[in-house]
């Protein structure tokens, strides 16, 4: 299955630190397709020697086990190439569309790897220049967009030159192991369906935590903020993937559909709701791993008085016979007591007590995606009844544990390696479809709205912690709270 | 609160091997009440000295971190005298009587160790001496018969003197903390109930095997058989935790009379059932554990022509709404393949299946009760889909694993330990009551009459194996298999 990967923004951050790690992985492990070349663009003048050299040297940043040795690299390096282009300029793509004229492939991937405003150019001088094939597949990074009319914008500009099948819009997160696997225990165990309902889980918890600031970042995550960069895409896949309906079968749309009916049946906000039920923090000064680090206001390209959100937590619910009054909570936030990302999902107590269980805890699934990924099944047991108790002691907080990475090992493939396979392999499964992207900016619209016209800002919260209490208070108000609250 | 404990068949092999050991771990745990005194019972002509005496050296016998040292025995000690007795000389129990009245207790058990020829007796001459005072409980050992009518004479006769209350029939599979668990995790959690029916469960699977032959009991053996000395107790009293529906509290007759409820509904049989659901073997000469060992015929103590069965795996049914059409098994066996207890609970396939399971496996719930103490979940999981295979690779089996005895480590109380305790606390939650009892030989003894009138006898099997073949062959006839045969 001979390809051409084009990546646009090929000298780019992202390529060296994780597309080419990724494709080098595939490599290394047998499973990217023989008769492959990868093709870097970029505008610095460089000829295929430079670019692997380039390449090379910033592998060399690479941590761990997955940095090649120099022999391994020097085979990798064969596949790569590199054209030098000014996107903005139409003759650049002549120089492109010939490159690719000099062999016969089943495919050719355009990753755009770029700045988004940069997307519908490309497209159009793509298709100006005749390379917009069916052979032809398009990868697209985020952002797309900063709010529903720019997203649609951009998938109107792609959809004129590319069919929704050669568009895969990459959320790396659909990628995780633990992502995917969230499919594959829901709809592969008849042990979780039954109990996957309003009948038996009180509330659902989804947490993306990180301990670091926005770093060298500040620049970007002003006119970015939490809310659009992990809630609109990340969290609210996250949450599809936990609620929503058994798909007819594994394709595409039909997993697609379902993650759709799920984004249109999230509450719709009201101006109570948005009032009580979205919390937005930003970072103040504090103590993350012992060290003091600056507030957000105080990190470089951030202004002084800055009220872009560095944390969001936020609770709906999903108007659906399933889920009908099951808060569905999401936090996410920089500058964090840890770094973590987890879905609780914490079910209904016994209706019935014959035994004592500790207070305020109940029957939970925690499914770990980052750092570690696997499983937690939290129960109650008949512990060290001493005396006397056969039968009536205090039961005690038990869990069943399963380490994925423990039972699968070196086997286990990363998400941007997955996602990059998919693309060559032309499955859809793991990428976000036009209208699910446009719904979920659709829900999130209103509070950005909201955001906008309130004067008052995200709440302060010192470094290091989970955020400012009003995201406590917040599920507290519902009688629950957060898990390392109990 | 001050007890005097009284073991009848003081010097006997349960005595040293069990009792007093667990006695001992519970006096090292702190939670043998104080005041108390252990009286043993024999023929021997002993003093307190030398019944001291004689038990630390069978101690010394003891294996592992449960052997006392010398001078935490000497304190233990304190607590044990010794009362000769001829259990037939009415005489006798006027001995025991003076030693009784030598000091005010809150309780006086009476544990009655010896062979069950001697219950009737005993209890007449307890009543005779007036030992049956409302402060005494009395504990019985198995066997209490050896069919209904047997089974029914002993309960009479101890019930002429004691009220139920104060009859403590012990079958300690129930004193395992794995058993005790069971009704924890049942009830205890809000998790299981919703799935713990026909709805989702396909099959129950009860498996008590052990490697070791009948050793030097072959004359006990002889007249007993495995669906005496395990079925119609241990087997039925799982199958009864496992089925019965939750009870209204975690007192005693709440619990006691939920599984009786299960014992009255367990299928009758019939004669097609008698001959197809109940499998009898007897083992032959064969390995275990690379070691030649004899067949049962060839141990001392057994008859060359015996017929007494070794193996036993029998299908039944429970005709209520919640079970009526799961088949339960059961197996039990000496000189089997391993050394093992476990309840394995085989939920029912996806009802869709998106994904590709791997053939003939099923969602399950291991629960291990010897030789370890544990849980697990047996789910499939997405493992090591390499290649472009996000979503529709075959799924890998993982399991979530729990053991208890990590988790609870040297916390953890021993079945005859537990049992005692609760003896000296009076609480029943864990003996059987004599209704049960019955029913349970009740529902047995059609199998002991079958077989009685059948010349053909048990189907060999090679010692070291898992039984007859014809036991694989009754569940291959519902399209299940045993564990080890997936």
């Amino acid at each position: 299955m001979a390809f051409d990967l084009v990546f646009f923004g090929g000298t780019g951050d992202l390529v060296w630190r994780k597309l080419m790690p990724a494709l080098f992985q595939a490599y290394r492990h047998g499973t990217l397709p023989e008769g492959g070349r990868i093709i870097g663009v970029g505008r610095d003048d460089l000829n295929d020697a430079q670019y692997r050299q380039q390449i090379q040297s910033r592998f060399e940043q690479v941590e761990g086990d997955k940095r090649p040795n120099s022999e391994e690299f020097a085979r990798f390096a064969d596949l790569l190439c590199y054209v030098r282009m000014d996107l903005s300029k139409p003759e650049a793509y002549a120089a492109l569309a010939a490159r690719l004229a000099e062999r016969e492939t089943d495919h050719v991937v355009m990753y755009l790897s770029t700045a988004p405003s940069l997307f519908t150019t490309v497209c159009e001088q793509l298709a100006a220049s005749g390379l917009n094939t069916p052979k032809t597949r398009i990868v697209l990074e985020k952002p797309l967009g900063h709010d529903l009319a720019s997203n649609r914008a951009i998938n109107t500009a792609v959809g004129k030159v590319f069919k929704e099948q050669q568009i895969f819009r990459i959320d790396h997160y659909l990628g995780k192991p633990g992502v995917q696997n969230l499919f594959a225990m829901r709809f592969g165990n008849a042990l979780f369906e039954p109990l996957w309902r309003r009948e038996h889980i009180a509330n659902i918890q989804i947490t993306m935590s990180e301990e670091l600031g926005v770093e060298k970042r500040g620049g970007f995550y002003e006119g970015t903020g939490a809310l659009r960069d992990m809630v609109q895409n990340h969290a609210l896949q996250l949450l599809c993937a936990i609620a929503m309906e058994p798909p007819i079968n594994a394709h595409a749309d039909a997993i697609r559909d379902e993650k759709l009916k799920v984004l249109r049946a999230l509450k719709r906000w009201t101006p109570e709701t948005l009032t009580q039920h979205v919390i937005r923090g930003q970072y103040a000064a504090g103590n993350v791993d012992g060290h003091a680090v600056p507030a957000y206001r105080d990190e470089p390209g951030v202004s002084p008085s800055s009220n872009t959100e560095t944390f969001v937590a936020l609770r709906t619910e999903i108007a659906n016979w399933r889920w009908a009054g099951v808060p569905f909570y999401i936090r996410t936030g920089k500058r964090m007591a840890s770094r973590e990302a987890h879905i609780e999902i914490n079910f209904r107590p016994t209706p019935h007590d014959i035994f004592k269980t500790p207070v305020g805890q109940v029957n939970k699934l925690v499914i770990h995606l980052q750092p570690k990924d696997g499983l937690e099944l939290h129960l109650f047991a008949q512990g060290q009844s001493k005396r006397g108790q056969g039968g009536s002691g205090t039961l005690s907080p038990v869990h069943l544990d399963l380490d994925f990475d423990k039972r699968f090992g070196s086997e286990r493939v990363g998400a941007y390696e997955r996602l990059l396979l998919d693309v060559l392999d032309g499955r859809l499964n793991l990428f976000v479809r036009s209208d699910e992207q446009e719904e979920a900016w659709r829900w999130v619209e209103p509070i950005l709205q909201h955001w906008a016209a309130d004067p008052v800002g995200p709440r302060p919260y010192a470094a290091g912690t989970w955020g400012p209490s009003a995201s406590s208070a917040m599920i507290a108000r519902d009688s629950f709270c957060w898990s390392e609250e109990i």
